[in-house]
């Protein structure tokens, strides 16, 4: 952080936006005058747990940066089962973000599994920024390769392991997941029943 | 296409580089200055049908522009049956973007579906072009909203539709692998046998 920055920071008011700030000023080259410019843009949301932030067939018009807590993304599959696509813990972002992109009705519902501090961002900001803040498109860009990662890991994940490959890469990659979610999550997430979890986890 | 770069464009020897001109200058502010990094980048690969681009196994160091024909990107699953992820046609670009991005070991194969040429370019001059020419950061940001937009839909649609609605949906979605890649190819984009797609394409 330079200094012109953490003398900003100490005058502001805005204890919500600490996490936030910490997590762009080590990552991103951003200056002073462009965190001016995109703090304000995030809004507090405080919830409760297992409250909906976005329902299937919404268009998704916030993301979200988790400050405390935890939110999902998930289908509702024909059979009435649960797959969950993509977890958010503190200090990552969250979103429906094929319906936040393309603006079409999402497929998916979002939904915080505990009860979380969020900061929201709206789309017309959110672009609004990308066209006038050079630092806010690097976070852009890096968020839409992690996300493509992630949902591509997935999608591999799926054609070619099993479901006991599956769990352990889970354990590796992301244990938080495991830890932090209930056993019908966790299992919504592995696309198997919560009875082969307990299985997994007994082994 | 602005005046300087028709100019330009006329003095060029290089054929092999009209259609990745026409397609940067159609979708992306280059200026001509920008168009002489970047071609020159662009070596010309001749492939015959079949011929394999990456193995599992290794790091993933191009990525292709189609010219002509078309390429594919797949798993083999343990049971010995390919998954098609991705395939590319003329005007488009192909990679296992993951391994590309995390220069980490490809899960997938890749390779040319027909007889194809193709514009290659290596990863150094990738990242070296991102680094320098504004213009390409925009070429790679659209890419990536595309692959995860594509992918993403592959993930939702194996969770929430059955087989027929993803043909369907590949029909209206994008006919050119039904109507160009052989059945044993489109099955394995589908997920499911030749002769269940035998029997849906029957209906």
């Amino acid at each position: 952080m330079n200094r012109q920055f953490v003398a900003w920071a100490r005058n502001t008011p805005r204890a919500m936006h600490q996490q936030l700030t910490a997590y762009l000023t080590a990552h991103f080259p951003f200056s002073a005058a462009e965190l001016q410019t995109v703090l304000p843009c995030f809004a507090l949301r405080r919830t409760k747990r297992n409250e909906s932030l976005l329902t299937k067939g919404e268009v998704c018009r916030h993301v979200y940066f988790v400050n405390q807590g935890c939110l999902r993304a998930f289908y509702l599959q024909p059979d009435g089962h649960e797959a969950t696509r993509y977890v958010a813990f503190e200090n990552q972002f969250g979103t429906a973000l094929k319906s936040f992109i393309t603006r079409q009705s999402a497929l998916e519902f979002l939904q915080t599994v505990e009860a979380s501090e969020l900061l929201a961002i709206a789309h017309a900001d959110f672009y609004r920024l990308l066209a006038t803040v050079p630092a806010w498109a690097g976070v852009y860009a890096a968020q839409l390769e992690g996300a493509y990662l992630v949902n591509t890991w997935r999608l591999e994940s799926f054609i070619t392991l099993d479901a006991r490959q599956r769990y352990e890469d889970l354990l590796q990659t992301n244990p938080h997941i495991v830890r932090r979610l209930s056993n019908r999550l966790v299992a919504s997430y592995l696309g198997i029943t919560p009875e082969s979890l307990s299985r997994l986890k007994a082994r």
